[in-house]
């Protein structure tokens, strides 16, 4: 085997920022500028993107207006256009709109999911077995994000085989696709490719996909040792939103931008535009009360390069 | 060969940030200073740290008083202080202070040369066999920077083979070590990779150091491309110094910081004291105009983890 072999072809980019980015900017946007958001980076040929939340608005006042979104949303195009349910009511709500795709969160870390949804990491598979129970018949495929899976804040080092029974418990249940989350970006690409490895024992590739946090610079890193495992599909938020470059903390969503600029330099096909992509980054930038966190936006774009 | 088979078990980092780092910065820093931030990281394990240049400092005032930083340095540890010399009249500066190594400076392409340093490569290389030729005698080592090595601002793609022959050239003069710049950070993992095979053919893998910077976030990227092509030295700058976040065509030096918590997280040896590093950083940032460019330091030493 020679060096990066494996690494795929094609990359299918899930664009998180509508969601796990803007849930996490403390500026609450109005549904008109999310909504021009979403459109401009669906038209820069993202095929997925994440636009919203059915949890409780007056809990979570950043995704208010999911609704309204989706019914404004184009229809006419190949973005799949998918949203977060917490549980049956949420998927629910997600049911009325005829969302074709949904995500369910839960966590490697029992600390991590009693603290961010109040469950056990068992009640909150019992209640994703509930939402499944209404998307399938709809057609609507159900995506599963396991977080902490390398570590945890409040508990440290996570187990691998932890990540293992609850991505295998997700798959089992009907989740076409794991995304494993480095929560707080504290992951280097030894864990990264152990675990990989680890889990493509018992799940096909083409179900699991990396979701990295660039908290201490190592999300592209990680990128890199999922890529060699085979992992075909990546998570990422448009300009890194979700994380303020100097907020201790900070959730440091990797930015598309930067995602986009190294799988293309290194030959990876993901259909994206990327100066289209930093452009809607660009206009959602002046309602923030920060500078975006994207590596390729703060530099990258003005300089003369690769002519 | 399994995935991350030739990665080195034990990593020298080569700390750049009071040369490189601080020459690139705008503001100019006293001796005192610089001396303290040398002492810090010298303290901090770092075994090599190039601390000045002996260059005009009526032209870059940001190296002024090198002579007397070698002069107070202290003489009792095992870090290696290097400078940088242009010339034979640098030199010759560098052998009056007794300095132990030198760094010499040029590049792979034409365009950047003339513009940088005002010469074509061959005459650098000319000018770099006379200064071996006062090093050698004195038993001061000479380390070689190959710049845009991948990339240059003014002529875009550089061919490996340029890059194979001035690394051959300097190699054959008689540098101990090869360091391959991105000097605008617009590398990827691919290239990195494809470039370090072309050169092991000619070169031994101890003898090349990969020099990285993260203007677009690949920085580490590519350091585990280079680690994974078995190079087992790397450049970097406490805080990223060199590079402002917000200002385009900044710099960008890959953040000491950053790179030091991805070669631990990867049960990787380096010597070196990361908390260490980040205080010595610290302590200099309130020195500068605008925060530092670490991700690290910007939030990844806050949160709980790695217990």
């Amino acid at each position: 085997m020679r060096l990066l072999d494996k690494v795929p072809p094609k990359v299918r980019v899930v664009e998180v920022g509508p969601r796990d980015g803007l849930q996490n900017e403390p500026v609450v946007l109005p549904v008109d500028a999310r909504l021009a958001f979403i459109e401009e980076l669906a038209a820069a040929g993202l095929p997925v993107i994440e636009v919203g939340a059915f949890v409780r608005f007056d809990r979570v006042p950043q995704m208010a207006g999911t609704d309204e979104i989706f019914r404004r949303l184009p229809t006419n195009g190949s973005t799949i256009f998918s949203v977060l349910v917490p549980n049956t009511q949420g998927m629910a709500r997600a049911a009325q709109c005829g969302v074709r795709e949904v995500a369910v969160f839960t966590a490697a870390s029992e600390a991590f999911v009693r603290r961010n949804i109040n469950m056990t990491i068992d009640e909150s598979l019992t209640t994703f077995r509930e939402v499944m129970a209404i998307a399938r018949p709809l057609g609507c495929r159900v995506r599963g994000y396991v977080s902490t899976a390398w570590w945890c804040p409040y508990a440290g080092r996570v187990p691998g085989e932890n990540v293992r029974r609850v991505a295998g418990a997700l798959y089992e249940m009907g989740c076409y696709e794991i995304a494993l989350g480095d929560t707080i970006g504290a992951a280097t690409p030894g864990e990264v490719v152990a675990l990989f490895e680890l889990l493509s024992s018992d799940l096909p590739l083409h179900a699991l996909a990396g979701h990295f946090h660039d908290t201490r610079g190592t999300a592209l890193a990680n990128v890199l040792g999922a890529l060699e495992c085979g992992i075909g599909t990546i998570d990422a938020s448009a300009g890194g939103l979700g994380g303020c470059p100097f907020a201790p903390g900070a959730s440091g969503n990797l930015a598309t931008e930067d995602l986009l600029y190294m799988l293309h330099g290194m030959g990876i096909e993901t259909g994206v535009d990327l100066p289209r992509v930093a452009r809607a980054s660009g206009h959602l930038a002046g309602l923030l009360d920060h500078p975006l966190r994207s590596r390729y936006l703060q530099g990258g774009s003005h300089e003369p390069t690769r002519g």
